[in-house]
């Protein structure tokens, strides 16, 4: 004190309560406390509070105690007494991990009538506050105090548990539950876990505790900084003797935490579970040496080292740590109490969809497993990048005139067609969203200033250069110069200062309306090839970046004429498809009334609109987001979390604008806010009829919709569609 | 007709009629009646007619004339009855340029009752229609027969000398006068002249008509392919024996037109007149040779060859064409018949004030003289590119740290003070709005893909090209691979992907809030500099690219405190300023009304506004232009006319929302739109207190104002401001 003051350790106790006080109150602006609320979107201007009660010593000797515990286990929901004590401690001495603490259980035989009244107290205050209670308590010479009770933390599959049973004990209502399991927990549910077959190919190095559930996959590093700069590249794994609150960076990028010292309440364990990462905690056959950089395993009289960057698999759930990187298998929320959970959340949801993101037919199938009503977004152009395709979409752009052009479409057409049907067979009896070709075109090309370097470098370059040249661009080496000058060309060409803002969406089909074209007729021939196997097919054909209803009008033309012809061919005339359109630049939302004329449905492709609206780069973003995050500019990352205010008052105005000229629009969202909880309950609010995100999002985005549904708001009527 | 169609020419005379009609019809269709169109935004809905008359023969004998005239000169305005006929001869002959044709003052001669009876019919049109009348007639056997009459097309400068000299004559009122002369036109008033010490020390190589008036100084090209190619570089003109309607797209680009046959209604002369091109016609002692692209020139018994290339300088004022480059002086709008106009015009404008965009004091001069009321937007940026101040700029950039940063930015604060100094001397008494720094910081760099090319080729590099890099990049020779790579890394580091919507802006000030210190000093210093030698000094202080009301707070608080702090030590404490912000992406339209708690003034961007409410890059569009307007998708160039149906009604929302959270809220548009006469109306009626454009333009904003102010837009009650 003396030394870090300046000042004596005060001797009056009113001053020392003052000073203490204070303490509590200045810690609110701490690195730590402002990190925390930072990642948990908890507002600066909310404050804290300070409790002053009497001090109970539970060090005064064999009949004192101190211990914590939950009234139902957090980790997995179960309903069980559950907790930690040591006898003649302070409750420091069992969340920092240096004693470890006995099981609660231990109690009922150290002090038999004590643990009998801290049954009964905790059980009323579950009762009474009808949830699971997180409680401190101390045991001074016999006599029990409690310290302190709230609603517990808990992980996802807990919190569902918790949830589901509570109502079975007719303890809360089923809307209740819903209402209970925060939406971003319900990630925890839908990682993978490690595949059992892998585990026993690997070695089991050490079982410590099942701190916080899921399988995490990664290369060991030994500090948080390391965890930091590796996991930009990498999946990693924290590995420390026990974490501080100062690690927190680093444990926030980690895909697992491991630690040799502390129980389940320990920071790490506390920590992850909040942060829905896998944690194993207390594995003491392992020694870590955090200088060394090294893991060493005393396991079985064998002694192993492991050090950094070697793989490294967790089991949060069980606990057991695996050197090597083992298999993971992918979780199925179609069983179990989730099932039960969801099926309630999904009544209370109503009309409102939930459709998945996904470009190939692996993905379709996970999203159908995950509950997804049909596809929201299909990107057609990820299917050009593949190894086998993307020579003819080259071809296809450094064709000089349009004969050329269709020759190498047509060498795509059957593959898009054989893509197409295989979601449309995945999908049955569901809806298909199909996006028109987006990117600009020089995305499919070497990049320009690589062009340029080994422009500069050929005349120099010995052979071994030449041939690494030749293979990455696959041209023969006597070629190359001719080659790749001709390359160069046709980038500069396509080269533009602004990509996002450049000749890309509507603008490529109407440039070149026979890509629109073969992508329409991969489309309707795909409809007819899967139709006559007696799927249902429901395809909706979607227009991106318009600003306005011209450039849908052109493009549509195209679809509705080559629908016509492949349809009519096949005696499908009456077979039933639409044709809409991203809103996803602010000029089409601002003219949505028109643009609902020919638009069948909207789908609001809110990560371009964010970008357009507020004049921001998602990609460029990152070199000034630290700036902007320390002046508070934004509350939440734009790009995680729709800004309701600016983005969100263009998608409103649009939704109404569009209805007012098309009653029975069709309106979604495929942005990846399509999965963000808030921005779930916005799209609900606003009226739309369904949100599209990415497969593992789509129970989280249920979920979501059925809290925005129980919490009042009846907009119902409007989803006319 | 046999060749052409397969078909004799049908004998029947009512098929005749019938073929003849409907081939007028058609020709609504052609490419250069829908070049014509597009050219001067004509709906292609429009649609024409056809006018059915009994024939008359000029061509009957010497008893038989024809021709063309208007009541006033359609290039000047004088009032003075002007046109041209043939003796014996049919319309087309007239015009087609083949014969020369007589003076119409000759026909008086020729045929003296048809002169006197033909001038009591023209001035009889003139007065029942009020205006200049352009008519044609045929003398067929000594009877005179009007064929045609209708309102004369006109130059600028004669649009305006009429409409003042009607009023004078009592034939119109002022308003009417105000309304007749179309606010583009004016533009070939403000144009700069041929300085005529410069005349007497070039060549005079012929005189022919002065076709269409303004001086003209370029290359020559020979074919209207060639000049489209080369006005892309450089300002060509037009040289042709005489122009045919398939010149069209070269006379668009030409800077001016010459042709050696034809007269004051050949098609180059009506044409030039309507583009507001200068133009000299039938130059008769030029001799072109379009085959072999020479211009031969048969003066004073002296032959001169001009090639392709050569310079040439035209006076279409009065005929006059020199060889070489000659000196041009600007316009003066200030005096003459114009000065009376422009004076009406301001009468009719109210309180809606005409801003220019200057930078630079000799601008700001410029500006003062052509009617500007106070600067609308001076861009600090262009003071650093400079030659004396760029290595400072690059010196603030490649700063590693903020002290670093801060000894370049104090090496640039006199420059930068220096020249608000003089921006603030010129507009004594006017406000001037200076915009904090705006563009990426890599613009101030050398080009990223030449700095890895160079440093590609620096190891094999000559001597010689060594040097070269050297004198390039102000590097030594021996430190070139250092500095280089030094100075890539930084590129490296300020490259972005989608530089629009980047580190630009107020983000720079937010992430370096030193250069907005450095440039709220240089403001302010400058501000108590100039005010003490008693110039009223009005300062508006601009923050660009917000996003909304959180970034403007974060940069005003900055300039509020040096205002302060300057202000104060200069005993100044009660100067009245303002902080504002520019209107330029969608976010802050659409939370105008936040911004507004803040901002004490708006700007709209609308070129930028455009870019982001379009998704559409102004440098990139232009790869698809020509398809966007083949599929008609844009009634104009967006970047050109203010789009009012999308960006426009953001424009409109953000003055309400403005205005509702602050009453007296300034508002004003400094896009380049803010000269374009129909986005002048637009801004007018939105309720806006002025619009800025470049000097030039300023007259022709005046003048647009004025005409919506008459057409009985009354919002002058918005503008309390």
């Amino acid at each position: 004190m003396q030394k870090k003051t300046g000042k004596p350790f005060p001797q009056d106790a009113r001053e020392q309560l003052t000073m203490a006080r204070d303490a509590v109150f200045r810690s609110w602006n701490n690195d730590r406390a402002i990190h925390y609320r930072k990642m948990n979107q908890i507002p600066d201007s909310l404050g804290t509070a300070v409790n002053v009660q009497t001090m109970v010593f539970g060090n005064l000797g064999e009949t004192s105690a101190t211990g914590v515990g939950f009234t139902r286990n957090p980790s997995t929901g179960e309903k069980a007494f559950y907790g930690e004590f040591l006898v003649n401690a302070q409750g420091e001495d069992v969340v920092a991990g240096i004693r470890t603490p006995l099981d609660i259980s231990e109690l009922e035989k150290v002090m038999p009538p004590v643990y009998k009244q801290l049954r009964e107290i905790t059980t009323n205050l579950e009762k009474h506050y009808r949830d699971v209670q997180d409680f401190e308590f101390t045991v001074q010479d016999g006599k029990l105090y409690m310290l302190q009770t709230r609603n517990g933390k808990r992980t996802g599959p807990a919190a569902v548990r918790i949830a589901v049973d509570m109502v079975n004990e007719g303890l809360i209502s089923k809307e209740e539950a819903v209402l209970r399991v925060d939406p971003q927990q319900l990630d925890q549910l839908l990682h993978p876990v490690l595949d059992p077959a892998a585990k026993k190919t690997l070695a089991l190095l050490a079982k410590g505790l099942p701190a916080s559930p899921g399988a995490a996959v990664g290369r060991v590093v030994f500090t948080a900084d390391e965890a930091v700069v590796q996991a930009a590249k990498q999946p990693v794994i924290l590995v420390r003797a026990e974490t501080v609150p100062d690690d927190i960076h680093g444990m926030e990028v980690a895909k697992g935490i491991l630690t040799s010292r502390g129980g389940m309440t320990s920071h790490a364990a506390v920590v992850a579970r909040g942060m829905g990462i896998p944690c194993v905690a207390g594995a003491g056959d392992l020694e870590v040496n955090e200088r060394k950089k090294e893991l060493t395993v005393n396991s079985k009289g064998k002694k192993l080292l492991l050090k950094e960057g070697d793989w490294l698999s967790l089991d949060g759930s069980t606990g057991e740590v695996f050197a090597g990187q083992a298999r993971t298998i992918d979780a199925d929320p179609s069983s179990g109490v989730l099932k039960t959970f969801m099926e309630w959340a999904d009544t209370f949801r109503g009309s409102f969809g939930v459709r998945a993101n996904a470009d190939i037919p692996r993905d379709a199938k996970v999203a159908r497993r995950f509950g997804a009503e049909g596809i929201g977004l299909c990107r057609t152009e990820h299917m050009f990048f593949a190894e086998d395709r993307i020579a003819h979409m080259q071809a296809m752009i450094l064709a000089h005139d349009e004969k050329t052009r269709r020759k190498a479409l047509q060498k795509l057409l059957p593959m898009q067609r054989a893509d197409f049907a295989g979601l449309f067979k995945e999908m049955d009896g569901f809806p298909v969203v199909i996006r028109t070709l987006d990117p600009p075109l020089h995305e499919f090309l070497p990049k320009r200033e690589n062009l340029m370097v080994d422009l500069a470098r050929l005349p120099h370059a010995d052979a071994k250069a030449k041939k690494e040249m030749s293979q990455n661009y696959g041209i023969p080496v006597g070629q190359l110069k001719k080659e790749l000058a001709v390359l160069l060309a046709r980038v500069e060409e396509l080269h533009e200062f602004n990509p996002m803002l450049g000749l890309r969406g509507c603008r490529l089909g109407i440039m070149y309306p026979e890509i629109t074209e073969m992508q329409a007729r991969a489309i309707f021939e795909a409809v007819v090839q899967v139709a006559k196997k007696g799927v249902k097919v429901i395809p909706e054909v979607m227009i991106p970046l318009i600003g306005g209803v011209q450039e849908l009008e052109n493009q549509k033309k195209i679809v509705v004429q080559v629908a016509k012809e492949v349809l009519e061919k096949a005696g499908m005339s009456n077979l039933k498809y639409l044709v809409g359109t991203m809103i996803e630049i602010p000029r089409a939302a601002l003219t949505a009334d028109k643009v609902a004329t020919e638009a069948e449905f909207f789908s609001f492709g809110t990560n371009d609109l964010t970008q357009t609206t507020m004049g921001l780069s998602r990609d460029d973003y990152t070199k000034f987001q630290k700036d902007y995050e320390n002046a508070k500019i934004f509350k939440n990352d734009p790009f995680a979390v729709l800004d309701q205010e600016g983005v969100g008052k263009l998608v409103e105005m649009a939704v109404k604008l569009g209805r007012s000229t098309r009653k029975d629009l069709e309106v979604g969202i495929c942005g990846e806010h399509g999965g963000e909880p808030s921005s779930v309950q916005f799209c609900y609010r606003v009226g739309m009829n369904y949100v599209s995100c990415s497969p593992y999002r789509v129970p989280i985005a249920r979920l979501a919709a059925a809290q925005a549904a129980i919490s009042g708001d009846k907009t119902e009527t409007m989803r006319t569609a």
